[in-house]
Parts: C-alpha cells; sequence; structure tokens
C-alpha cells in the first residue's frame, strides 16, 4: 500500500455546525489514512518509533482544493446498462415496460461488469462511495473491491425475489468481505411489498440491532395507496413496525406529511435526497428546508442511470439547494455549506462510514483534488459556494479511495480497461433490444 | 486562416422537426465555414478550379462526436467578477446591497478582462457564441474579436444610463466591427425603464427593423407590478408600442398568461429560458411545455455568474427539460430532441447567427467535439439523449469558433494565458470589497 503527501493545497475543513474551513498546507496519507494535516513542519512525528515511512509519492496540488470524497447515497449502479435508453416516457410505461423485463434479463456476471462502469463514473465526479441497492448484493460488493471502490451495500427486497432470508444471507455475506464493503439492512418499498416480508425485515433490524433503509414517498401516489392499503404513510408504517429502533432512512422523501417529520426527528433518520431523478420522472420536490429547520439528516444520491441519466454529485449538490429555493419562494434558504455538508459529511454518517466523512487525522483517505484553476472556479471569491454552485466533473483532478488515487487527470487505475467495460455495458443491452 | 479535417468523427445532423441523426463520416472545414461533410471519398471536389487548398491539420476523433456548438441565448458576461460573491440572500438584497454598489464601480477595461474569462468558461463548455447584456458594448464586442470568439450583443438600457441614442450608437457601432459580433436591439426591463425611453425603444426598432429583446416576466412581481402601472403586461406593452414589428423576444419568460401566449406566438418571439437562474433567485419554473404545444421559438441562455453561478449549458438543457417535467407533472413532456434543438438551431436564430445554427456544408465553422468514451456516455443507447440527460462539460474535448480551435483537452487557444485573466478578475473585485 503507497503512502502519498500532498503539498501546496488548500484543504477543506469539515466543521460540526455545518459550516467549513479552508487551511492551506500539506496532507500525508500513510497506508489508507490521513496521517497528518498541517504546514508539513511537523511530519516526521507521523513515524511511529524506530518505524521507516516510505513515502511513494508526492503530488503537488498546486494551490488546489483538497476536499473529503463526496457520498453517493442512493443508488442503482448497475443501472448504467438502460441510461438514455427509455427517456421521456410516462412513469409507468418506464418503468412497466422499459425497466423491469429488462432488468429480469440480467444475470449476475452482467451485474459485475455494469457495476464497474458505473464505478468509473462515480470517480470522475469525485464520489468515493455508494449507498447501492440492487440484486446480488455480493457481486456488486466484489465488483467494488476488485476496483479499490468502497460500497455499502443494501437490499432491495420485494414480492418479486427471495425473502428476508436472503436479505439476512447477504448482510452476512457481505459484511464478511472486507474493509471496503459493507452491508446495511434494507428493502424495496411498501407498494412491492407484503406485510409478512416487512415484518421480516422488522425482525432482522432487531437481530442486527441495524438501521433500515427503504424508497420511501418517492411519488404522491405512492403515499396515497399506502394510506389506502394501511391507514398509514410508508413513514408510520415503518414506524409501527419497528423498523426504526437502531435509525435509518428513505430515499427520496418528496412528499411527507407533520407525523412523517416528528417521526424522522425523533429516530434521526436520514432524508436521502435524489433531486434529479425525482425531477425527470416528474415525482416532486422534496422538502429539504423543513427537513434542515427540524434538524432532521438530509444526504444526496444520484439514483440510477435509468431516472437520471448521470452519476454526477456536481448536478445533485446544484439541485438540492436551488430546487429548495424555489420550491420555498426563498432565494435565501438552504444554503451551499448546508448542502456540501450533506454531499460529504451526512452521506457518511448516512452509510455508516463515520471514519470517512471529512479530512482529519486518523479518518480514511477518501479524498478529491478539485481544480480550482478553471474559469468556472475563478475568481475565488467564495470556495465553497463555488464547488456549490459552479463547479462541475470538470474540475475533478483526481479521487483517491482508501489511500489509493483510482483517478487521475481523466485516466483510471482500476485495473480495467475502459474500451473493455464500455464493450460489455453495450452487449448487454444490446442482448435485450 | 486554417484548414482542418475532422475524419472518423460522428456527425450529429440537424433536422427541421426538431429531431437529429446522427451520420458517420468526415467534415471538412475550409476557413471559417464547413466545406464538406461524407465519407471523404468525395471531397476532393471542395477545391474549386485550380485553387489550391492546404489542409493544415488533420483531427482523428476516434468516433466521438462532432456537433453544432451551443448557443447561450442570453448572458451578461463580465458579471463573472460577482460569481459566488454574495449567495443565498433574499433577491431585493442580493441586487440593491451586493450587484448594483458594485457594478456602478466597473470600468471599461475591467468589461474586458472580465469578458475574456466568461468566454473562457464558454468554450468549456462547448458554447461557440452568446448573447449578451451588459454595460459598454463595443469593449464586451472587443474582447470576443481578440477571443476570436463570436457575439451577439444588445443593450441593457433602463433609466439610469444613457438612453436609446447611445443603443443606436452602440447598434451602429458594433454591428460595423466584423463578422464575428453584432448587435440587436435591447433594453434591460419595464421595471426600471420610464415610457419615454421605451417609446425611444420602439422608434429604433422600427428604424432599423431590427428584433427587440429584454428581461420579460422574470418574477411574479415584475408582472404584477407592470399591470399596475399600465394595464399590461410586459409583453403585452411591449406589443402596444410596437417594439415586436420585426420580432424578437424575452428573456427568462417565467410568468406568462394566455394573451401574452397568444402575442409570442403571432409575433414569433422567442422565450429565452434561463431555468438555472429562476431556480437559484426563487423567481419560478418557465411553461416550456406550453411553448413547444403553441410552436413558440424557445432558447436557452444561462444569464450571468452572478445568479447561476456557472456558464454551462449542460445544467441549462438538463433543466430545461427535466423542469418542465416536473412542473407539468408529465415524465414525457418536452423530450431531449426539443432541449437539443432549443440549445443549438434555435439559439442561433433567436440571435440572428442563422448560419451556425447546424453542421452543413456552407455554414459557418462553430463545431464541438463531445467525447464518448467516457463513463457518462455510456452505453451509446441514444446519443441526443446522453448528450441532454447525462452529458458534461468534461465531455467537451474541442471547441471550434469560426473555423479556429480556441480549446482542446482543457487548453486554450485565445492568445491570453488563462493565470493573467484571473488574476485580472481576482483583482477586480478585490478593489471592491
Amino acid at each position: 500500500m503507497a503512502n502519498t503527501i500532498f503539498k501546496n493545497a488548500k484543504i477543506l475543513q469539515t466543521n460540526d455546525d455545518h459550516t467549513f474551513d479552508i487551511i492551506e498546507g500539506e496532507l500525508w496519507v500513510k497506508g489508507n489514512e490521513i496521517a497528518y494535516i498541517g504546514d508539513g513542519k511537523d511530519a516526521s512525528s507521523i513515524a511511529k518509533d524506530d518505524e521507516v515511512v516510505v513515502w511513494d509519492r508526492t503530488i503537488d496540488c498546486e494551490g488546489n482544493l483538497l476536499m473529503p470524497g463526496f457520498k453517493d447515497a442512493h443508488t442503482h449502479t448497475a443501472m448504467v446498462f438502460l441510461r438514455s435508453f427509455a427517456d421521456d416516457l410516462p412513469l409507468q410505461d418506464w418503468l412497466f415496460k422499459q425497466v423491469f423485463p429488462r432488468e429480469d434479463q440480467l444475470v449476475e456476471d452482467d451485474i459485475y461488469w455494469l457495476d464497474i462502469l458505473g464505478i468509473m463514473e462515480y470517480l470522475t465526479s469525485g464520489i468515493t462511495s455508494n449507498f447501492d441497492m440492487y440484486f446480488f448484493p455480493p457481486k456488486n460488493a466484489q465488483a467494488s473491491i476488485d476496483c479499490g471502490f468502497r460500497t455499502v451495500q443494501t437490499s432491495g427486497m420485494n414480492n418479486f425475489g427471495a425473502g428476508p432470508e436472503a436479505v439476512e444471507e447477504n448482510y452476512n455475506i457481505v459484511n464478511g468481505m472486507g474493509d471496503l464493503v459493507s452491508f446495511i439492512i434494507g428493502w424495496h418499498a411498501e407498494y412491492t411489498t407484503s406485510m409478512e416480508r416487512m415484518e421480516g425485515i422488522a425482525k432482522l433490524a432487531e437481530k442486527y440491532k441495524s438501521p433500515v433503509f427503504l424508497h420511501n414517498s418517492e411519488t404522491k401516489t405512492e403515499v396515497e395507496e399506502c394510506k389506502e392499503r394501511w391507514g398509514k404513510t410508508p413513514t408510520q408504517l415503518c414506524e409501527s413496525l419497528g423498523m426504526y429502533e437502531y435509525g435509518g432512512g428513505g430515499y427520496h422523501c418528496v412528499h411527507m406529511d407533520e407525523e412523517d417529520f416528528a417521526i424522522m426527528k425523533r429516530r434521526g433518520l436520514y432524508a436521502v435526497t435524489n433531486p434529479a431523478s425525482n425531477l425527470k420522472l416528474a415525482s416532486g420536490i422534496a422538502p429539504i428546508k423543513r427537513y434542515l429547520d427540524d434538524g432532521i439528516h438530509v444526504a444526496i444520491g444520484t439514483d440510477g442511470a435509468a431516472s437520471n441519466n448521470a452519476l454526477d454529485m456536481f448536478r445533485e449538490m446544484y439541485l438540492m439547494g436551488t430546487l429548495a429555493k424555489v420550491r420555498e419562494n426563498d432565494a435565501a434558504c438552504v444554503p451551499a455549506e448546508e448542502v456540501l455538508y450533506s454531499a460529504t459529511a451526512q452521506g457518511a454518517r448516512c452509510m455508516g462510514l463515520c471514519d470517512c466523512d471529512s479530512l482529519a487525522v486518523g479518518k480514511k483517505a477518501d479524498i478529491v483534488l478539485i481544480d480550482l484553476n478553471q474559469p468556472n472556479m475563478q475568481p475565488e471569491n467564495n470556495i465553497t459556494k463555488n464547488i456549490v454552485y459552479a463547479g462541475s466533473k470538470s474540475n475533478v483532478r483526481l479521487t483517491m479511495v482508501d489511500g489509493k488515487v483510482l483517478y487521475e487527470d481523466g485516466r483510471f487505475d482500476i485495473g480495467f480497461d475502459p474500451k473493455e467495460i464500455y464493450a460489455k455495458a453495450t452487449s448487454i443491452i444490446g442482448r435485450m433490444r
């Protein structure tokens, strides 16, 4: 494992009050951890006792910004095969006529290659970990491990495949696969899942003291139909089943009522917002200001490439902040700092990756180098606001995960030839036309 | 002037019905015009009679996509100095306490350097021309000419500076400055302008048979106050003053009524939408579906960097399409092809640049090379939808304006050192803190 020194850097420091400071100096990575942040003069203290540390590489950041990698807190990575395959259709046609029939044709090996394509895209956007829900979780996890990428898996369990026993099996398999991957209990959504299976999930959460995540209140129809079936919103139903004893959260969380907000606050749940997907599928605009006002945690996800269609946190950040402004008719609400905090620190905590949430000594080295010397980042009136409101994938010069540089200046170092990965993806969708 | 051959390209072809085809082959640029599109076998026919054409450079596109450059149809380029300077504030505070007092301090030379920074940013996003409203139009035009960039200027005339006589002077000056720049009659907005000055603009439009552009119905308050003053919406007021005899259009066009739509349709006006700015300033979401249903032309602009904060057409395209979907609660409305048509062909026509609207023989060589061999463009299920829904500045490999490559692989060829331009912008805003 290599040891790397970043010098001449601006370094983004995360504060507990959801603000940021920027210091200038050096950041030293020893193995997979941040070992030192400072002016470099006292960096020799890193070596313990008689230890000899070899510094394999020194990267001159030329005054550019080191920041914590983005955490993409809701993904269906392998859905890249359906990118731009069936857009501009009514939601039901898109889902039932285009998406589901083709997902049915995926085999385990397909998932592996499609995951690698998605991981490449994450890296280009400075994303260092994702919270993934898809078929064959151990296969997803293997793709991440082989690339050196960090992934938290959850289950998409519903009525159309294996039940809670398979969720438990995957929980135990993936949580034993090594430090880069983990598994949190989850399931698809109320509208696809029987009461028996929901109760099974609640029991698993109790058994493993695990948080629980699911698609929650993405569309108005979903909430209305849930209320017809159970007399409760999805959030209230999960609460009544005891599913939130150990926290968790919901993906989307667009259409919420007062009691839902109260439950989320009381249980410390995460609202994982997916603004690009919610626009493109005409689902609505999430009540982000309300979440923040109530102290409810907000994380950000891209959702899958079939609905978004890009896996780009710069787009999501812009949308989280500015959609809130137009929703509330208030240009001052949800400032850029809150957005950046959601995209980094809150995302990490939502995924159980508390040692990846910020740049500090002892934290995992999940780091992005942002090029400030491009026109969209000039002048540097406010670097945080520049990142959220003007930033772009083109500003990502380097993405490091777990101490290893996986992407730099447009090139990948993940052990696969990009052309081979593109050909695999083309061949998989080609089978299904 | 150099002559360039693009070979091994996919070439985007624009159809009159707002769709696109993609052909494979070569595109030859002679001087500042497209001289040939085809398989290359009959390209020798370009040379007329005994003419000897020297082909200075052959660019292997490696299967990537040549497309017409984006047209940014509403800009205040020099406002880059206020990027991320005063965000997350109520609209009135932002405008009156932050923006206006600092704009007052700008001198003509500042505009020149700030324009160059903005032009650099346009090039990184594949934008090959802009429709600019700002102080000192001839200075703006000079910056574009010196960079080799194409700009259409208009006036931001209101009550706080020179009147219609200055608009006329600038009209004649800029329209005499050469092929890269032109001037269309325009003014700021009803809420900043006296009836006398509005009538002066109408007379100029009549005299020069020019279209007229202005900020129109950006906010609900603007429309309500206009109706209180004149008993008419801004669109109806302009129509009643005879301002639309030769066409034109409005920037923003968010809050429109039935009569406004009828006028826009009858006069062939352009609705220039600015979705990112409208979100960030909490102005609203424009009725794009209605415009398209009525056959009203839609073009796209970034607005200035003080309100957006990026000058990036990929962001605007995504927003134009997807905001319409959420506004109408219809995932099928405003398909990607309409968006791409607005960002290219309609933008060009709106700006009077009909010879820059598409890739065809005899058209100006305003061309972008889009890298399809990046993860966000794979698989190539639908290249048009990929560009609109998944595209990014990172896909722009090359931007050519008027036959000259101004941007390629992250480097600029505009005759200025980027570091010098960044330092100028930093120094200008530094004077005003």
